[in-house]
């Protein structure tokens, strides 16, 4: 589809500074209606000044969709990840990464209500989003047109992209200019929602500096955490997080909090240098204090009530199944099969966890479940009516069969 | 090999009441010569005293052996499972496991030396050791006759093994029995060398109770740890740690050195419900404090040095490896097969890691090395002399196309 | 549970002498009730003899159970496991490994309707059959007795059962004496159903023998076979294949069919070693008629239906399916995990599959689907409205990226 | 690097039609000095006349080489990956990925030793080669220009390429025009080395069209194929075969040796539809005589030699390491992982193997080893010195451990 074709454009609208360019540049360059959709995905910003100002910028007020998708968002992508205790490289609770194909799905979703031809984002061509929210919209309907300003235009400097908005009559808050007007060195890049929020560049370029205290927005230093632990106890249904000491929750209540939890006692703070999908390494810093405890909780009550095969073999799974949320195939057949495989042994994963919180460490100090597979008969010294330890002799015996056939010929190397 | 063909064994002994019972039970039932074999692997506790003991059990001055291992079992079996970043069902740094076939190698040599035709272990007949035990003695010798006691006399309870001692003048320590001489319920059992101690039984049979403070013997409380935190600098080299602050150090004395500084600082406890080899679950906790650094030390420096792929295959090929230790495979030909492939990784994973620890916490904050492939030119905004960001787009056309033409075929579900 | 305490046990009865004389050794030495369960698993031999013979036993005829199993054996099991494309070992089909858990849950549901509380089986204790038969008998009922005669009994060599069988009245058949009632060297050890028959043992003990013409009983030698190719057409819907020639069918009556037409041509011979779960080597025959010309075409659909990454999981998986199969561990929860991930593939795995039989040779002619994900358009040469040649350079550009990278830093070996 | 930058081009030339084209437009197009690379890989055909036919387009003799290739091709590229066993998508035996890194690596040799700042290639923007073609040669030389014409110019059809020929005095044969000098249909578009020769476009673009018998070059029908069947031993050493029928060979030699058997006797004709790098699927038949010869040789003596869970982690592995040879990871650190965990495999691959060819099929009738693990005094009746069948039931028992634990919970699901 060329430029000229494009009639109606949804774009992912923050209200922010560069995707108000993005909106502007959008109706001059292409001439096209714009739809503006502004998430709330428990970024902790407000949404709704992001209607006056597409408004302040042309855009009709039914062109303005403005959604609060923390529940949906918490259910039906936080949790089945967490299903999957992934992590990516061994660090990255993936709280940007599991965002964007929901923002995918809701511009297509408008799109297709709207009879839009186009979706625009304002990721770069630097960075996984780009890749994230092109390949989800591509997914859940072909023959989209994605336009991606920043591969596209040439404002790629700070003060191209000022200049572009002064001429244009964009507001341009105090953290982007100095008090003469000059571009400010930008503040870290950061994203954020229900899940995290995430830290890039300045100072972080170099992976050999640490981060300064004052970049942390969402989590106390665990120097300034409290000093006595506070205890909960997480219960567990079919996998997923149900109540908070016993008081039940929706997903996305639950997980703010124990964001407010993990926050007050410094727990979830990452810095890895990371591999992104283009290509390159990028050192980036994460806050997830819900997820932080989540995975240890889930973990946890897995440990009493998985199989262990089933156990390793979700483990053995895991890594893949990361690498495809970070590299944006959330929607592909093989992630749904994973999916699958991860949630046929998650109905007796069932139970209480209980946690103690203390200045970043999430200890598990205890686990129960009616669907328990541990049973202290089978593994205590001193009490075998149920277990015969010479039945251990033969189990050794054949598992050790072909290292005695191969240790018996002398030819062998 | 029955009972009677059995001339001369070798024993793991520790000097503790069960190994000396089994001494005493061999000469015994077996009518064999009994060589005794005690390693230091940094257990912390002295190794001589083994000696006076077993020759006050009659067993010859030349028959006993004493061997510091320490060096060995770092070099030649920590640091390459640290390559491999292994953990066990998410937590367990693999500390008595890992030590196992070593002491097999050790039981092997010795009975090779000696012309022995037995070796003997006080493994329990419901846990991984006499698995770990005997596969590995059976891997280096296919004919060795393998005695587990546990397995096959009838001592198997507090009572009847204090008995047995008394009527065989073994020594009774205060911690077996009370003032009174009856048998007191055992310590938990423990395990240590110089990569952890571990604690089972007790109060720990129920996985709902909270560990007692007065367990851990290797580690300081979180809560009691120096209020200030302290940095350190790891050196690697190959993918193993060379020096501390610069200092260079032998395996074991760095792996000393960093359990000095966990310990202080609270690092490295951990606390969980796993699942063994033989079948069942059982609750462990474990004090891995320099093993704990090491392995944030290692991701973090790989992190910078290592191909996305070769990390993201190392991190799947990982949990076998892990479960290849944990269930008593370390000379298996499939663990070999994965070492070799972990070990083509490392050449360049060298540099320097910046490490600060508080209280329980083990953060990285800074990672260099001259074999780097981070490279900021590639991942930061405005700076585009080396990517083009228009590469981006035919990028994620081709890894979409799949689902182009998927969504054009209006037939499929 | 000690011998005493078995009152009744479902016994697997092929009618045969090995299971007649395990008959009247339960009678005997258990003291217990037996029950007999033959199954029609269409191994082509009748399963009423086995009735009378059951009943000349002392079996009294409501304890007689014969059932015909073969559709619920080849749509529960059989296609399963094909849609996995599950080979063990590069060769093997599976045949004997994919009854033996329906043969383990007819005789827990017998058992469980009779309120026996043991069961039986002929199998040896060198073998594969055992272990499938317990373990999937203990998973579907973990306080069954199972009784291995084989692994019990003294009766270990042809001489001690013929003599059991004599003294106990057991009819002996031409094969098993010669005309003077001595033992003849046993035929082929075989098992069959309506997916294979296995040959083990005699000539084929020296693998480095080739088997001998006569011992192939379900294929013509493709020598034999007729000189003109013969075509068909397989139809498949969600992975299963419904009808041969356009002509639906039941599952059985299909592989029935495919079974007759790959007999005709020489379809489906192997001859390999391979590795039993209890540790040793054995040398294996087999004749898979239908079944090596359903993996053919099974690939041959998914070729054109599946997705690229969908179908390289399902590979990169499937050793470990068809290893957890030839394990015994049908009824596991991995096995359970790994079928969820296969059959949310399947859905749209549909359409024909020609295939052209002839001496021995199975090759797919054609396939077609209304799910096809193939398109000309995009693969051939000279047509660009869909696909953009200038993609390829962003997409290789990025692909490279990381080895641009690590080739720039003269540091790295 | 800009066009006009470039001095100095090393081109992958054929000598046909294609690549003179790209010689003679490189030289307009980029103004730049071209060095041609004409590989014998054992593809057929006299590559002497592309010297005549370089120099005829003004190429300076000392600038056009000619290399053999075929030793190193067979014994550094091939024969590794015959060691993994190694098939792209249960069928694909790689012949033409195998070859295009040993190719990039040669332009690179040649560019580096001319200094030469360039590469170009015959590949189409819509195929795998280019994509091998370019990492390979940006995996070994990061800062080289890779020039595709393919992609660059307008020269996309066939009338096109044939109108630019003869503008330019380009030689145009026989099968590119018909009598009238109009362009004919293009013959399928082929791909010939040592290992195999491949088919695609024309009518296979239709993947429900049977090929037709004209097309395969290189192997007899099957039903054209010898009456008789033949019998060849081969023997390995450390997992490569060195010998035919006892005669030692190069690898070159023994694989050409092979082909001439296959050929005769139908081996190795493969028809599929696979799925392509770059997104979509493609019908491609393949004629791989010898190496389908090798592929079940190989799995044969590894049947004997090989220990089962190294076998089994080897195909585990297979798919993966066949995919990054297919996409062109060849010289990628994690292709060099899997290669050194299969090498690890190989030191005990030795012996011999008996195989029968007839009429398109392959079967292995022998295999013998002096490093032989088969040992029938194991796994066959009636001999139990080695083996205790009693210790089945223990082995039996501790794995169906965890289903009698979960089974015996009566609230699990």
């Amino acid at each position: 589809m060329s430029k000229k074709d494009v009639k109606k454009v949804v774009l992912a609208y923050s209200g922010g500074l560069d995707t108000s360019i993005i909106l502007k540049w959008l109706q001059d360059e292409y001439k096209a209606e714009v739809i503006t959709f502004t998430a709330d995905l428990g970024q902790g910003e407000e949404v709704e000044p992001a209607r006056v100002k597409a408004i302040a910028c042309g855009i009709k007020p039914e062109n303005v969709y403005i959604l609060d998708i923390k529940e949906e968002f918490v259910k039906d992508y936080v949790f089945p990840m967490f299903r999957a205790n992934a992590i990516y490289e061994g660090e990255y609770l993936l709280g940007t990464s599991i965002a964007r194909p929901l923002i995918a799905k809701k511009l297509i979703d408008i799109a297709n209500e709207t009879g839009a031809d186009a979706v625009s984002h304002g990721a770069t061509g630097k960075g996984n989003d780009q890749v994230r929210f092109e390949i989800g919209a591509l997914a859940l309907r072909p023959d989209i047109k994605v336009i991606a300003p920043w591969r596209e235009w040439d404002l790629n400097s700070r003060e191209s992209l000022l200049e572009y908005a002064r001429k244009n009559g964009i507001e341009i808050s105090q953290k982007h200019v100095d008090e003469n007007g000059n571009p400010k060195v930008s503040p870290y890049s950061m994203d954020a929602n229900l899940l995290h929020i995430s830290y890039e560049g300045l100072h972080l370029e170099n992976p050999n500096n640490e981060p300064e205290d004052s970049m942390w927005l969402w989590t106390t230093a665990p120097e300034k955490a409290p000093d006595a632990p506070e205890y909960l106890t997480l219960t567990y249904k079919n996998g997923d997080p149900v109540a908070i000491d016993g008081v039940e929750m929706s997903p996305a209540t639950l997980l703010a909090k124990l964001n407010e939890l993990g926050n007050k006692h410094g727990i979830g703070r990452v810095d890895i240098v990371e591999n992104r999908y283009v290509g390159m390494k990028a050192r980036g810093c994460y806050e997830t204090p819900g997820g932080t405890i989540m995975l240890k909780a889930h973990r946890a009550i897995e440990s009493i009530c998985l199989d262990r095969e089933a156990a390793h073999l979700k483990d053995e799974l895991m890594p893949r199944y990361a690498k495809l949320i970070y590299q944006g195939y959330w929607f592909s057949p093989e992630r749904k099969m994973l999916q699958a495989a991860i949630d046929a042994t998650q109905k007796n994963v069932e139970g209480t966890v209980k946690i103690k919180l203390y200045k970043g460490n999430v200890t598990v100090v205890g686990r129960d479940s009616k669907m328990s597979l541990y049973n202290d008969a089978y593994s205590t010294f001193e009490k075998d009516e149920v277990y015969n330890q010479k039945d251990a002799e033969g189990f050794i015996r054949l598992n050790a069969l072909r290292f005695i056939i191969a240790g018996s010929n002398p030819n062998r190397k």
